[in-house]
């Protein structure tokens, strides 16, 4: 088999915006009353760092930390073996390392050295504590550095990065816009390689490898089921099953460019599908329309919920089982808010979220769709190439 | 282009399997005086319960947890819409749900009232707080919940953890082998499709690609660098530079099959290279095989490490800047050990691990390489295709 492959061009993010990344989150670290914030994890290291590594996110033998204080400067705290790529790609020149593994002091004397000498106005230090985040570093070292530095307190901060990430910058959208195209490009290229008779999983890695060879740098998630009357579930591994005749087939992706996700799905019919599921995606992609007419600042995230699902009722369709229509997309295929029943959070221009309706059909079984938006001053813009209301077609 | 995928055999896991998984996690667990665990990580999630899941590993807005009591039934506790997938993968027939996203309350009522409701010996419940673990659920409802069912007290598990997970089964040795065997294959038609003139990142992702469509189900680490006497670094991305006539190049990976990691790399030389890198190259295989000859049930990582250190000094290197020269494998890309100086681990039969021995040349730039070994009852057995003490060709 001959290989090719394209490479997009992801324009580097200026120094300048990272500076507008730290000046705003030192506006909200000053509404949340933080003296710095220790950040753990992949998203907010790149985020507010560019440090841009690949081990450090695929191993937990060695954490890796970047501190923002209030009004000094920001410092990277990471193993010494990191050090060259450290400085080849983030413009935070304070650097202090430590010779890694060693478990017995993974950084921790570090951190606790650098919170103690920091300037107190609040006393809090905020860290990854809070919905949607997970801490990257062990819970026990969190837990023995808290007890060194009192009386200074670890807190929350969630509700900071949140605040601050939700709003992408240009350049940030960008970065979404392009690996949307590629899945666009990958969705309509995969009719051409489908073969009769082969397995979700056969199908899946085609589609996985396109998807890298049109440029996305990982595809984490590529997820796909297939059926009679619906999917056995919208988000599972592809499985052994042999794509037959009569089958509506979902594949969904979370791919991955410059640090930024895409995450949407399509709809395939092998030959001639139910009318149930005929219907079920007309259902789901008039609902989606329906939201993303609604999306602009202003709108509640309950709102939306409830607009996309009298859609869905309006058609005949019951709501479907992922407990909400759509979340924020960026940095990670999933990030605050969801767009639930429940939930009051205001939509703000810069925000990119996905517009997910999904139904449950007769037989028990879910039908999903998705597009990805980005919300404008009067409006929003569609990220993906819009779906039809008629299923695609992979013909045996 | 036509794409075309191989999907390997992956024979399941027998029921079996996990219920002898369980028996010595809980001989663990009486050792470690544990009254229960609490997984929440991918990795100890499906070692135990076979849940096979995609989306929960890459989304942070919910969190999916299984607890194993001492001597009571094991119990799911997740998001409400996994319940099919679930049901269609785990042995575990104990399940509870609740609608999620529901950050004011993401299943930790759940968790206390089954905590609250244990058979109680120790007083303890085990968790993953310890070295090379990340929780994977919020520490805020980490802390909420250890507030909650106080008596009883959350503690770290690492170590029941490590001792149970290190032991590899012949199945478990068998995926991994499998994943090195792709592996094997990817790197050894890596020249076929190699273009004069290509930047790392285009090189990088045919590699991807080809591994994928070989079988493997996902390849989050795939570390390409180049450079004229040794490379930048052996674990970054690929990035923009052209690789140029006399560069040596490291293509890294860990690609995973059925739940199970290969990692190792390949040094190729893209014409005529300099003579240290030759030499380094001769001296880091030759390091791995002294390394691979004193593998076996009794040695410490500190002798692993000595006597790769040994074989490289003798020939004039000088001792790379990872930290380590290999660590465990499987689950995890990297697991505990450490082959290190001062590590006094002792190998066992069935421990699967990466012998990784680097160096850095003059220039200040290292070179590294890497095979897998699964140590046996009286020695070990390589899972790679040894590399040879010439580096692997690429022709302009």
């Amino acid at each position: 088999m001959e290989l090719e492959a394209r490479v997009p061009l992801v324009p580097p993010f200026p120094t300048t915006e990272f500076h507008d990344r730290v000046e705003r989150m030192r506006r909200a670290m000053r509404i949340h009353e933080l003296d710095a914030v220790l950040l753990t994890s992949e998203a907010n290291v790149e985020y507010l760092s560019g440090f841009w590594t690949l081990f450090a996110w695929n191993s937990l033998s060695r954490p890796w930390y970047f501190v923002l204080p209030l009004d000094e400067e920001p410092i990277g705290v990471i193993p010494e073996f990191g050090e060259s790529n450290w400085r080849n790609t983030s413009w935070v020149e304070r650097l202090v390392v430590w010779p890694s593994p060693r478990p017995e002091d993974e950084g921790i004397s570090l951190l606790v050295d650098i919170f103690r000498g920091l300037r107190r106005r609040f006393g809090r230090i905020g860290a990854e504590l809070g919905p949607e985040t997970r801490l990257g570093m062990p819970v026990a070292d969190f837990l023995r550095l808290s007890a060194e530095i009192r009386p200074l307190q670890m807190v929350d901060a969630t509700a900071a990065f949140r605040q601050v990430r939700q709003i992408k910058s240009p350049a940030e959208v960008e970065r979404v816009a392009t690996i949307c195209r590629i899945a666009d490009e990958a969705f309509a290229a995969l009719p051409s390689y489908f073969v009769a008779g082969e397995s979700e999983r056969a199908l899946a890695q085609k589609f996985q490898a396109d998807l890298i060879l049109r440029g996305a740098e990982k595809t984490p998630y590529v997820a796909m089921s297939s059926g009679l009357n619906g999917y056995l579930s919208g988000s599972t591994w592809p499985g052994d099953r042999v794509i037959a005749q009569g089958d509506v087939v979902i594949i969904d992706t979370g791919s991955r460019l410059g640090g930024y996700f895409c995450d949407f799905n399509r709809n395939f019919a092998v030959g001639r599908v139910s009318d149930e599921v005929r219907r079920a995606q007309a259902a789901l992609v008039a609902a989606a329309s329906a939201g993303i007419a609604a999306a602009r600042p202003g709108t509640t995230m309950s709102e939306l919920f409830h607009i996309q699902l009298a859609a869905l009722e309006s058609r005949g369709m019951s709501c479907g089982p992922v407990g909400r229509f759509g979340h924020g997309l960026g940095k990670l295929m999933t990030e605050w808010p969801s767009i639930k029943s429940d939930d009051c959070s205001v939509l703000l221009a810069g925000m990119i979220i996905t517009i997910e309706p999904s139904v449950l059909l007769s037989s028990g079984r879910p039908m999903l769709h998705e597009e990805d938006i980005v919300i404008t001053s009067d409006g929003c813009r569609v990220l993906t190439r819009r779906a039809e209301p008629e299923l695609l077609v992979l013909s045996a």
